[in-house]
């Protein structure tokens, strides 16, 4: 026998029901924000996340799926979304579409070689936004409150939303050179990654794993010290179009996210349930990049989005006992019994479909007693018995499966009968 | 600049809308037949494939992409959905799930390194059922009459069914010994593949792309003829099927299909369209298999299902100029003087779309007439314009934007307005 591969999991049919019903809501609540969909390749060329992911990350280092194909050129399965939407963004030349900003969003698989625990898979799915094209603190605070909305939208109350601002650019480099002095005296206590990353990424030591209890990382100096007036006045003004929409969110200065790119807004949204015993807190985060299109080789446009992961909002649902409304309702099994009210099924059945009625009958050649408990397990509304009495007459018992009352119509009637009652 | 792979495409907004109606529509039709969605990884274990698609054929010896794992697994981005549909029944063991058939479907995208050309990509998008543990005339039937009905329910009108028998076990049998008595004497003219199939697969010369023409392929026996009883019996039974359902199909003997575990009923659908100029005329493909879940592993259950290429649809959309009635209207658009006016609209945005409503606003700080630009090509239903004046006035004028026509409401009212609407 020929297993899964490991860290991965099928969605079986008790479960795509669900799955569709989220990506369906998402896809609706898009709609309402203007944001369109965009569909990447399953794999990119490593450069492109060696380069717009950062080589220094985790991801790049450790977790990616790299290998040539029959071209020999190097393609990796991709780790995350933004990458390839900005590499599709450039390629397409969307700076020059007159709607802007061009708002995005996808929704796909997505792979990392990681560590199986608990809510975390090699292939996860991530559905994530990105409106590249304005640098405006209001479609910051859209984007906030589309993450808000979206996670209400599935009945979630025990939400945090973290925020901080990473500055501009001028700011963050001297934001940089403070961590490089506060941190070299110390660097020999700190792990292996963050001696590399002192001087490489020195802001990514503060969300390091490995090294977060350590006591220099507590007294560390703090970016929203170093945000310029202009950075300062961005993040005021995002704050208030939050407190405008009654938005409420924590400032956490530490928040500075793992990849290298982002600038201005950085945020996540946390599971706030006192009585969660989950591993994973985190359910959604993004922010603000500004540097991403160039460094890909595209124009200097700045974009914000998030990424969120469709398993840990299962998750996050099933903590609060949340169940989605997925409709599950069938319409009608029919019971034969013998070759000619078979054969009339086969046509019947085909007929109720092109109808629109969800219909099915019995391929096993069971007993009227063993199609009956078919229809019960399959939770079909109605019932009818075809036999060659009913052939013969022209006539038989509708059941209702609720109730259990019959009602008689004719057989020929039978599409006629669920088509009304649509 | 970095570009996405070769053989691969972006899917753009344009285009996505598209796609999202044929995936509601195939998961709405689904339901009507009681056929369950899964998902399965997009890469398996290479021996899934190897062993389940066969080792002989090109798919597995020149197409697969195929690597080793960061632990030395050797991994394979699927190239079709049948083989991994059947792992997972396997491994969830199905079989002993109580209703039966065991009804299921896949959509998603497939991985093959072939040659670029029109409607041909390396990643491409299947969508598959396959009906496991029934083996019954009105099975097969039921899977024909469903391919016919989904690519009618696009409107699609030039089409042409091709049916054949591969016939049980028994008859293959026979029938391959034939075969190699035929094309023994003259294999020496075939193309190296055929020579090495001559032994392991001989029916597979018969849909040879190199030598289709040859007269030996022209002259070799046919299945029909060595068909015994029951599977002519068989055969029959599905053909009065499609009779009693109108179905019309054509019968052709040579129809084998690439894949080695068919048996019985095997059939493809084509563009039957004399004006059709595309390179590809196959939309859809699909067969019975016994033997196939036995050879992974499996319990000795049988088979039906097929395939069909999303991207083929759309060509075949196209063809015909059919164009699908994707819903595309935007509700409002608000234009905005000033500062106060936009932090207004961020809110007045906000809830618009809690309450479902479509609606967007300028981020670029543009000017009234390129902000009623915006709004045209969005195609917004309505603008409003909110400016110092309004905000004092707490009154607006919401504009119709088809017939020009305005009207005045309280700026406070516009909510309950658009939700009166719905």
């Amino acid at each position: 026998m020929i297993n899964i591969p490991r860290g991965t999991q099928d969605i079986l049919p008790e479960d795509t029901k669900q799955w569709r019903y989220i990506e369906n809501k998402l896809d609706e609540l898009m709609t309402l924000y203007n944001y369109q969909e965009i569909r990447t390749p399953i794999f990119e060329s490593t450069e492109l996340f060696a380069r717009g992911v950062g080589d220094s990350t985790d991801v790049v280092q450790k977790e990616m799926y790299t290998f040539l194909d029959k071209g020999d050129r190097s393609i990796t399965l991709r780790p995350e979304g933004t990458a390839a939407v900005v590499r599709s963004y450039i390629e397409h030349k969307m700076q020059g579409d007159p709607n802007q900003p061009v708002k995005l969003y996808y929704n796909g698989p997505m792979f990392r070689y990681e560590r199986k625990q608990k809510g975390r898979y090699r292939q996860f799915t991530q559905f994530g936004v990105e409106a590249i094209g304005a640098e405006n603190p209001s479609i910051d605070a859209e984007v906030l409150a589309m993450v808000m909305h979206i996670y209400q939208s599935f009945g979630l109350k025990h939400l945090k939303l973290v925020i901080n601002s990473i500055g501009d650019a001028d700011s963050r480099k001297e934001y940089n050179e403070a961590l490089v002095k506060h941190f070299e005296p110390v660097i020999g206590d700190f792990c292996s990654d963050c001696q590399s990353r002192l001087h490489t990424n020195p802001m990514r030591i503060l969300d390091c794993k490995v090294d977060k209890d350590k006591e220099a990382v507590k007294t560390a100096p703090r970016i929203t010290e170093f945000l310029n007036a202009e950075s300062t006045k961005y993040y005021d003004e995002v704050k208030q179009h939050l407190d405008n929409l009654n938005i409420r969110y924590e400032e956490d200065p530490n928040l500075v996210r793992g990849l290298d790119y982002y600038t201005h807004t950085a945020f996540e949204l946390m599971i706030d349930n006192p009585n969660y015993d989950g591993a994973i807190t985190t359910l959604c985060g993004g922010g603000r990049y500004n540097g991403l299109l160039e460094l890909l080789g595209g124009p200097n446009n700045t974009g914000i989005g998030f990424a969120l992961s469709i398993e840990r909002l299962l998750l996050a649902l099933e903590d609060e006992g949340i169940e989605l409304d997925v409709e599950d309702d069938f319409d009608l099994f029919i019971v034969t019994m013998g070759h000619e009210a078979d054969n009339y099924a086969v046509k019947l059945l085909n007929e109720l479909r092109h109808n629109g009625v969800k219909a099915d009958k019995d391929y096993l050649s069971r007993k009227v007693k063993g199609q009956m408990k078919q229809a019960d397990r399959l939770q079909a509304n109605y019932t009818i018995v075809i036999g060659d009495q009913e052939l013969e007459n022209n006539e038989i018992d509708i059941k209702d499966m609720a109730t259990g009352n019959t009602e008689k119509i004719n057989l020929d009637e039978v599409v006629a009968y669920f088509k009304k009652k649509e």
